[in-house]
């Protein structure tokens, strides 16, 4: 990955060992996307790692979930507007723009989820996320028990935490690194039609 | 694992489709441990779940690194001490007092790394770990600088920081579930000569 | 202005006897800009109030300063981040965009301006706009003193201070008051020739 | 105006075209309070930012409202003592003194207005104006329901937001250029009769 | 003592066994300072708790150290107003004007210390016993060394450490139970000859 | 006491002319727990400050209250693990451990007494403890209902406060001095059966 250097502060150099099956992923992120992710050709310098983040990522963001991949990326967002980190604001932003096809939403998840009109569900969703996020030491059965009461399941309440729970990963490996986005995402759905 | 709903506050049933390699994998942990890490347990609802967690905690705490494991485990106590995380502060306090042979250098981790004797460079990282912990978007230039000047490599800067960002993660899911460690943990290397 | 009751959540209704300035002001936006901006037509329901804010904001934004209009607009959406200011947000990040003829620094300063590549002076501005913002009681000499040595005269402290304080009042007015900005501010200077 | 450069850290000159309004105005506030406040001197090196600051101040403070004189001076001093703003706290202490015609009321508002004796509505209003101050992002529909069921009308809750805001500019200004307060105010209306 | 009652929100009853000791301490205080002290009335429920806590104070604030009696009421005042202390503010916010015959250092502290033109002694103290109220656990080996530097001895910090520390309780004991000043504490010493 | 030197990190000397007292204290301390707790060796460079200190910490945690022993120890251990204190969380943490005759139970205090299974009184005790400490201006007559409506007398708020506050001041005084705790702490009472 020669463009590896660029896409964070650090020199992490490449990894020559990468296998058939990253190779293959790369492509179909190419073929689906027109462009492969920065933060996995940050994460390519050691294919052990890179696998284990996509296989953690996919599952988490496409995976089966009673949240829908809108409402997963509308947390990674509100975490990630918390955190202020830039990588993630701007590929998840871009996220949220395409999959609600509404590219104000996008922009609402990443400046204030509170000044979006959300329906009950999706505001307790995110007011969890935030707790979470800010203290996570003050989580109490109430809180879980206001998921419930939303119409979450526990299983939800799982699939929330681990999103939320993520991003406060992500955000910090990004903020840590220096991690830099593809200029794509910025123009990506910006019109109610999903073209740029 | 009939034990699931007892390790976190979620009913979240369990997997009838668990694959061989997540047999292979807890009768190790049993094998090597003498138990099973709730943690695992808690994954255990999901094998596609369990499996990435797995991958990437083994890589980040057991894998090749210029971060040692003792300093990876105090990373992870000292993020977790900020966030005040039961699990993770008993579970990996219990890890840095058995790597250290030392049963003291892990409370010290868990109480406040500042009050320990370290040399300037596991302080530095230590600073480092705490810093993208409560600020993250204010890690700058400067402050990765400060690790290279106390010693390590871009490569172990990204260590630093994935480990970090791990244990922000599971510092929240721990949190978000209420997950409860194995009483096992609380007194092991409780004396030097690591026995409880 | 009959579309005030929309422009926040609180009814203000309107005011009778506006004079003709105002008119005239009105006019010149829709013929400039296109449109009102929102925060405008939020302060009609009082002329009195609404003529002390352009009087304001006009010497602010546009006024003769050692601070370029496009460095106002930096230091407005600095503040605007920090206090997660949705309407401000929006309004001056399309005012970045557009002052700049670069849609990525925008979003740049709405999520995290030490991701963007400042010379020393905008950043020397932005951390002392950021500090004035987050603890303003620990603003000291030698804060003034490093806008200095960044090149500033103590009139160019003034105005990123006027700036920098005057965003922090705006946004809690429009946090107050759950202000909606013009929808068209979204689509804005997105492209580099700034068009929508 | 010579003592300008006595009243700000800053040396901002003096501006020469002052007009007859502003003489005026600085005449009018020597004969009624027997001094210029130091923020008109401050702010007299440019005519056309004196005149925007007098003619928001004036509405604000002295404007028609709901809202008290006595409570806007109140709601002035809660800002100021959760920003530790040395300035504002000296005039608008003196100021609540003044109008209350009790000095005890003034230092209560500087320390914490928790410990006053106050009527629901004045608590429910300076509770208000604390959460604006503090985490301007997290005020919800909720928030102004409580203001309405304390007995506020929408355009009070306008005022309230709007003298809450200014401050948080205010404070802002003064730490910022390290604005001194005229030393009279300190001795000003220290006496239940009003006089010093 | 009948007072009692009024002193704080907790009904305390009172001590039937108080010793000649206190009746004598009290018989003092009215004598030197025309009143008792409604702290001592607050603690007067219980002989044992008054005592040790006269015992403390009158050492920590009275007893021979190398910071002067009016440097440690301006530690009391600078931490009180961090605290946002009623009680602590009002009754040591009196002590700083009577000991330094000046009304408007008083003030000063209360407010904002760095808004005043300490000496670099006085301001490093009162630095770090900022720090210590807002951050212990940030306390490290440099900032000691801060105060060396400052010319204090180590006896001296540990003094400085005392007074902070001691207000850090005191404040909370007063928030606590809403302890009311004296009423006399507010005109104390506001002319700088001393009087009212 | 020559172990003075290497109980915090400053040099204060010891003093000549301590009484008989208190080496009947510090006998009494060897005798009963086997060691003189090194908080005492601290204090004993000057008698005054050490009978004072004494006097106050042993009615607070042993004298009669409404409030248990284990209860107090509780408090002290909650506050500490707030303010991170490496002395208070090993001396009051074996405290905890001794007194419950559980040592799992001082652990859960010392990292996030919300994952321990309190009973509703215990909960409130330490809710109020926690906002105690980290928001003493936001105490309210609420608050202390709260603590009435769980089953306590004013006495016993009056208890809590002062236990709460007395650590908040000793972990402050511990984090200014670097102070120490006896090794002996860490492996006390670290079985169910009390012993090591």
């Amino acid at each position: 990955m020669s463009q590896t250097r660029n896409v964070t502060a650090l020199d992490l150099g490449s990894d020559a060992e990468r296998d058939a099956f990253l190779d293959g992923y790369f492509a179909k992120c190419d073929e689906k996307l027109g462009f492969v992710p920065n933060v996995l050709a940050a994460y390519a310098f050691d294919s052990v790692k890179l696998r284990a983040f996509i296989d953690m990522v996919d599952d988490l963001m496409l995976g089966d979930s009673g949240i829908s991949k809108l409402e997963r990326e509308m947390i990674a967002v509100t975490v990630s507007a918390i955190n202020h980190c830039h990588y993630c604001l701007t590929a998840h932003g871009a996220a949220v723009r395409f999959r609600s096809g509404n590219p104000v939403i996008g922009e609402l998840m990443a400046q204030n989820y509170r000044a979006a009109d959300l329906e009950p569900r999706q505001k307790a969703m995110l007011d969890f996320a935030t707790k979470l996020t800010e203290a996570p030491d003050k989580i109490e059965e109430a809180d879980r028990q206001n998921l419930r009461d939303a119409g979450f399941s526990d299983r939800d309440i799982w699939d929330i935490a681990a999103v939320a729970g993520f991003f406060n990963m992500s955000n910090r490996i990004a903020a840590a690194t220096d991690m830099r986005p593809n200029e794509v995402y910025h123009s990506m759905a910006r019109t109610t039609d999903g073209s740029a």
